[in-house]
């Protein structure tokens, strides 16, 4: 067991059995952090809106940690945002009020969630990722390093309007996307594109501006003896079909849900 | 009021009224806060350059925060960098030596301002920018997530010559600016653009290299009656027009200045 | 001398004679710090992997910091990496297990090494700069802003391949390099570059996807009386050529090694 306690926890957090909570970390009003969970160092968890400085009557909005989760150090999480069970957090990342990601998502080093975002099951961001406000994911959507999505169509303005991504799509490495979109499900966006149109389902779209490539089913790898999209026939670590596969996962009352 | 202060205040340090300063956080000597002004938890402030560790004669340059700023938690900044009033941050931001910011600017999460760079006011930098030293700014520039402002034309070199932009300019996310380029005022360049040349006043450059597309004022939102460029006339929050529209506030005293 | 050592030091640890430690920090089992180094406020050494939480049993693999390094407030080191001597980050750096840095290396503000690298020595990181795990890297290589090292060709797989960049090659800002090519040596890669197929040694090639522009030796700065590459013979700032010239420098004993 790591830590000695030399923290600040509000005395109105709920604090689960079994939770390890680091150094020179603060929990605020309102937090409440499930059995199990661990928060790193140098954490701030609950950080109350900038209206807290001024208004002695702020109350702050109920933040919440599900269980079996890991906030790595450095991490800063507004007040307001809930996480299902099993969410992992890289170093240093900051997640501002009113987000929501289900069980079993994570979130990479320096990746900033500007807030207001909905995240299904099951999500994976990498590092340095940025989620513009009013953004909503489904699940097992997987997004890699230094991706943008925006939320201004002509900035600035006060006409913001999030994306949308469909279940298990995966987005690479350095892309944007502009406003407003709509991303289908099982879709594979090439890294350093410029997503400016829709993606339907099951499309392979690359480029600055992005053009559609084909179906996500004409890449093969060279160690898959099938085409390795859609990936899940190819890809179970930590999944909830590892072991018995996508297919007769689907059949199950879970997979049922997702695969739709 | 939040904090309870158990963090270290330098002696030479000079605390206005009514600021209220984080948990953890270090203020180094020198460093000047104005009243009214926020520093959150674990902040380093009027940060010392490594000539500091050495020399035990070491005197630490100036740094001044204007009043009613917000330092968010986390950021870092250094000795010898001025603010003006209203300067707000992200989380986690990195201003290094000698820079200089006008009144109402902002600086978003993660962003890494090298140094040396100079900003006019109402400025606002959105997260994981990164401004190279001795880049210059006018005022109401707004540049977006991951924007890259270099200064070495072939690195590496000692050659390093920053751009420059003009007023009521927009950086769009993604985008690089390489160096020693003049941007003029009230420009648009396109989200995930790579500029490597001039861009004049009032035109619409974007792609990778980026050509001109036009002229800023065929930009139309569904929203906007009119052209959305100038953006001016179509966005007033928290700017000093609101209320009374862009064409009145350039007749006055303040607005004439800006908008020559 | 700066430091009031208010941090939390492992009885483990091996620290150097000169040694300063910042405000908050904490130093964890096992780390060696070598002689005349710093290490800012706010940061963790050693910092132990995720199944130190759970296993009463576990040990803390070695990490050695070499002498006369820098290591910025903020950052983040985990156990199992190795640093030689003159080792410098910026602030706010997460660097992942088990990586290997030669001497006189510098990781800039929020660059993210996601562990299993190895770097030569004198290579040079800017800020933003990710890293992913498995890539490799000799010496005298510099890495510009926002550039991504990816590992996985159709992610998400289980076939991580990193990359490999040879002696004195140059990344410029933005760009991304796909999983498991070879950068020769004496490269440039244009800013904001896709690079997808091997660069051989001495060219430069750009673009989104890349192409092979020509030789490095075509690139000339109004500055420099001969082509800017190979750019050791322009630039000599703190490099172990300084004041003797690259080719007097590739005669001695050491100079051999690096450039053959």
């Amino acid at each position: 067991m790591r830590f000695n306690r030399s923290n600040t926890i509000s005395k109105s957090a709920i604090i689960g059995e079994n939770v390890q909570i680091g150094r020179n970390t603060i929990i605020h009003d309102n937090v409440v952090i499930r059995h199990n969970s661990i928060i790193g160092d140098n954490c701030i968890i609950g950080e109350p809106n900038a209206q807290s400085y001024k208004d002695d009557g702020y109350k702050n909005a109920r933040t919440e940690i599900g269980s079996n989760s890991l906030i790595r150090s450095g991490s800063i999480i507004y007040s307001g945002s809930l996480f299902g069970d099993y969410f992992i957090t890289g170093n240093m990342v900051s997640i501002r009020e009113k987000s929501v990601f289900g069980k079993n998502c994570s979130v990479g080093t320096f990746s900033d969630i500007q807030g207001e975002v909905e995240f299904g099951d099951y999500c994976r961001l990498n590092s340095h990722v940025q989620i513009a406000s009013k953004c909503m994911f489904g699940s097992f959507v997987f997004i890699y390093p230094m991706v943008v999505f925006t939320n201004d169509p002509l900035p600035p303005s006060d006409n913001l309007i999030g994306s949308t991504v469909d279940n298990f799509s995966q987005i690479a490495a350095g892309s944007i996307i502009l406003p407003g979109l709509t991303i289908g499900k099982h879709c594979l966006i090439g890294a350093k594109s410029l997503i400016n149109k829709n993606v339907p389902d099951f499309e392979f779209h690359a480029g600055n501006p992005a053009v559609r490539i084909g179906k996500v089913n004409h890449l093969w790898s060279k160690e898959d003896k099938r085409p390795h999209y859609p990936w899940p026939y190819n890809f179970e670590k930590n999944l909830p079909w590892s072991g018995i596969g996508f297919d007769e996962w689907t059949k199950t009352e879970e997979g049922r849900i997702y695969a739709l």
